[in-house]
């Protein structure tokens, strides 16, 4: 028998706990062993709830309780999630997360804090929800040379963005449709601007290179600036627009890493990846491309990939035999200038006029679109100088 | 320092052989120490070739060997690559293969020796080549209800459907295609019979319900039917025809398992997998849909998969704690009746005039297509009776 605890019984939290439950055959089959919730930890009153008896208000009681081997933190944001799990590790406790602020903001200190203590830190729900992508990562590809990584991080984001091109919704009223079907919050901005996504693309960056940039040194653009007209522009491109997370390894060892609005051309398997789905893709050198594609959100989905990270954890306990992860933080200096990079860019300009060299797209309302050869960013004012720009999205590269 | 052995010198095993070389420093970096080809078995002379002093033609030299902890095997065929893989486990070895012949014929035996003799079989690269799968079900969706699994699993076929749905070419012209770009062999019957794609659902099949069923056994309809005109009235009707390798549970807790040409519509992602790619989906009960997307076959992708299992081998040599898969042999007793499961039908019949109830598609030729209600063989059957049929495809269920 092994003994856990869920921390916050929220959302994901809950339908960790329901999973636990209706799943409890098949877990034991697996693990050879059964799973027990000894503890659910939450600050808040849950009177008369039928697991009332297991939920407790202070962590400590956890933290001193040798039987709980596996601590699952489930509460989101930076504190006290950071400050309960390093304590857990430091106890000789696994923990597992699906917290992306923390491992976006902590990574490489609590994994360093469960090499010390010979336990584990995993956080498979961080990135993708239901995707089995961190694992894949860190076993399947963690000797190859991974080139890069795109991926449709967000699946708000997508949503809005699917219903802008398939309906021609704008996007105000397509992030009100996400609110009433409860994919977006009342204060939309994590989503929307990009914040979320740039945490993602931020932990699979340190995946695959070992550093892990901080959030506010990366280029982060998001999707409150993609109009009607470029989402109908789009479709006569036969491209769709897409919020990707990228991250590669320049020619002179450096990372580049941004998150923006794209124009992916139908030929790109993340084009087809709608509505809050996700799709990550990795091109590593040996494997060549490849995408993972799944629910991105939702209560058990996600609690489905933290059951994962809990089988894994169980599976090798008694040989505390996971493979230990070495992140550092990174700073500036290894980070390349996101603006130097090379890619073709759509752009819109008021009048009719475009620049020498471009192909126009479509001509409407006083503006003509057009798209622009393979150029950098810098080669891009130069040529944009002049113009009044409404508009200006870069390819998929 | 590991020191390994790569049984069969060919296409895989050479490119194996390149990919530990070329990726020495990453690897030493993963692994924490080096890792080593001592000795490559094969039975052909390579007289000069750089690596003459590593190669033996006898295998009782590794076997013998108790330096060499890890055996690939890259032979291909049952024999002698199922001899070899058994006592190299019972030699104590580890044991990795892309060999879906030995794993679809012997998995249960080998499985069971592994376990027995405290070491790993591994087979990543049996299926879906570069695209890690079998880890994923293996460890993310181990303690998840699998529903079903559709895959595209093989990449010769896919590329010869795509080729007739894109330029309407015939499928012997696409076939000949296939053979001059080297994705089809001289005899292409285990391509385009659907022979290689059965052997890899029943080994999806195994790991989604531990049972492993013989491939003679699964009802295996392979591309040679497929016409011009099939493919013409698959982009008519918006959806592309795959072959799709197929397992699912049914309600009576059987295996429903077939490989046959469907009609697979634009919404459904497997739809956009095209070429060479596979694309394999699971549904969970928990996760939703996943779909795993990369190169299916290839030298470098596929033994960047070997080198996948080497190193999970490696990394949890010293504990052996590698969860064991304990997989049964299955029979009919278990299999569900395929011709009872329900879908709709794309059919074409010689005349005008097609069955009450059903769509027409188009009209050429004198033949009409159509398509069907979701009924099941059975009704089919009896829905076409006393029609001249020239064409029956299944739609993605």
């Amino acid at each position: 028998m092994v003994k856990m605890a869920v921390i916050g019984f929220g959302n994901i939290g809950g339908g960790l706990v329901e999973l636990v439950e209706s799943n409890r055959e098949i877990i034991k089959k697996d693990l050879g062993t059964e799973l027990e919730i000894k503890y659910i930890v939450d600050i808040r009153d849950f009177t008369g709830h039928p697991l009332e008896h297991k939920i407790v208000k202070d962590f400590n009681i956890v933290l001193n309780d040798p039987e709980v081997s596996v601590v699952a933190e489930m509460i989101g944001g930076s504190h006290p999630a950071f400050d309960f799990s390093i304590a857990a590790l430091k106890a000789g406790k696994h923990v597992v997360s699906s917290n992306k602020e923390v491992v976006a903001n902590f990574g490489e200190v609590l994994l360093a804090a469960a090499a010390e203590n010979n336990v584990a830190y995993l956080f498979e729900a961080s990135v993708g929800g239901a995707i089995p992508i961190i694992r894949p990562m860190r076993e399947s590809l963690s000797s190859d040379n991974i080139l890069s990584v795109n991926g449709i991080l967000n699946g708000t984001t997508n949503y809005i963005l699917t219903q802008m091109l398939v309906n021609n919704t704008s996007f105000e009223d397509a992030l009100k449709q996400a609110q009433q079907l409860g994919y977006a919050e009342a204060n939309p901005s994590a989503d929307v601007d990009g914040i979320d996504a740039c945490r993602k693309i931020c932990i699979l960056a340190a995946l695959a290179y070992g550093t892990v940039y901080p959030s506010d040194l990366v280029l982060t653009e998001g999707i409150r600036g993609v109009s009607k007209r470029d989402a109908s522009d789009a479709a006569r491109l036969g491209a769709s627009i897409k919020l990707i997370g990228h991250c590669e390894k320049t020619e002179d060892g450096k990372v580049l890493l941004c998150v923006c609005p794209r124009m992916v051309p139908a030929s790109v398997p993340l084009y087809s990846v709608s509505d809050v789905f996700n799709g990550i893709m990795v091109s590593g050198e040996a494997v060549g491309d490849l995408m993972f594609y799944g629910r991105g959100a939702g209560r058990i989905p996600t609690a489905g990939a933290v059951l994962a990270d809990i089988v894994e954890v169980v599976k090798h306990m008694s040989s505390a035999q996971l493979p230990p992860a070495k992140w550092v933080r990174g700073d500036e200096s290894t980070l390349a200038d996101v603006k130097a990079a090379k890619c073709a860019y759509y752009c819109r300009i008021e009048g009719e006029k475009i620049p020498d060299g471009c192909v126009m797209v479509s001509y409407e309302d006083g503006q003509t679109s057009f798209s622009t050869d393979v150029i950098d960013g810098y080669a891009l004012d130069t040529l944009l100088d002049g113009y009044a720009v409404t508009s200006k999205i870069r390819f998929f590269a």
